[in-house]
């Protein structure tokens, strides 16, 4: 697959450790947010504060769907990266792939929606639609 | 579909709910977490503490996949309704279905796998497996 | 101390306890929190939905002290008391006392605020006053 | 107050908001585990998963005390400023100062106990002691 990749760090925390002393699975969940929410505060250059508070949209999960591979433990330095499977009119599908120390742990894919000040789903702002598209996968 | 049903109450709660005033998304899946738990505590007769704590075993999340339909809101009270779709070997297929007066919020699908003190997985004991069964879904 | 003091129960679930297998401390916060919103939604008459989504005041809590005596773990039956130290003017003071089967587990104090729809602190409104009053401590 | 200041940042995410747009104040709690966590994993050179997981002992919270000041919000940039208070044979007196671009946001004091694999307090080891003094506050 080419296409841009977002990649982000993230250790794991004594926060996100269960009775077993690996990742409590509800916290990856938690770890993915924080990806997106990276995404949009970073390379599409609009921020969750800027969404939310600003523009009184939001951007929902419509669908998440992720497969626990191997289980990751205290201070793990984790590598989340993020493409785009299909950009949608209102829905953007998400690919996550969370490794560390090149050992696949798990991944997930994730739709999420443009919900307008109507609160209902709405197209996708020409500008964010713009910086979002390079991270679309696309066919070898 | 007929077979058992577990079914559990869960009001939604401040700490549930995120700045857009609606669950956020991640403690969703500490609810399912917490109706496992019950469900291994109630009709299963195993809790987590015997689980984790006397036995050294553990039940975690293989894949999990969940829809969401429409938002909940702070008090709501939602209802959680948990069937078998598929007992494994050493895996159990789990479906959630959560509604709020009747109103579908979301469904989820979630592979949980029995693994014991090897940290590998393990054939569910005959006891566990005996009380999971007639929570099987069968065709109508 | 006389004066009504305002029960509730709580089990220590998987969520609560970290990876030394107790309660990891900030989650008694969240249980604190979830006493206070019981007991507004319960005695006091007006639940956090009120308050937070149809009058847009809330409580924040503006202090809070916590003395840790014995760990809870996973299945523990948590008893939280509350009883009220001061109403003030637009402040309120609590006492929490956890315990497990008799033994105290922690304490806290927590003084709250009443904060208008100007997000500035506001005296209590009578009814909300007139129904906390019966919490306060009173000397035997 | 001379002494070493042990200074971490931290951006408010959207998971650590409330239905109020503002922190929810247990998560502020987490913020300063994260904190104490990077002060043992940094300049104290013992990490948690070290201590946990290799040395089976512990530093739980015994007390913690916080006062809020002005509520945070979305993405503000917080400073966190560590100092001891006071370095005890099994217990440490730890300060917090958390500011965002300047301005107070909220205090506290907390104190933790080194706790060995006899699951009782005992003293700092050496190494770790050495370690901590630099930290302990001096009057000016």
């Amino acid at each position: 697959m080419t296409g841009q990749v977002f990649t982000s760090e993230r250790k794991v925390r004594f926060a996100d450790c269960d009775a077993a002393g690996i990742v409590f699975y509800p916290r990856y969940f938690e770890m993915l947010n924080g990806v997106v929410e990276d995404w949009f505060a970073g390379p599409l250059g609009v921020s969750f504060r800027e969404l939310h508070i600003v523009r009184h949209v939001s951007v929902p999960t419509a669908a998440v769907e992720a497969r626990f591979i191997a289980p990751s433990r205290l201070e793990d330095d984790l590598t989340f990266s993020l493409t785009v499977t299909k950009l949608g009119g209102a829905s953007c599908g998400l690919r996550h792939v969370i490794e560390c120390a090149g050992q696949r742990r798990f991944e997930a894919t994730q739709t999420i929606v443009y919900v307008g000040r109507s609160l209902k789903p709405e197209p996708w702002p020409e500008l964010l639609r713009a910086r979002i598209a390079p991270f679309v996968e696309t066919p070898a």
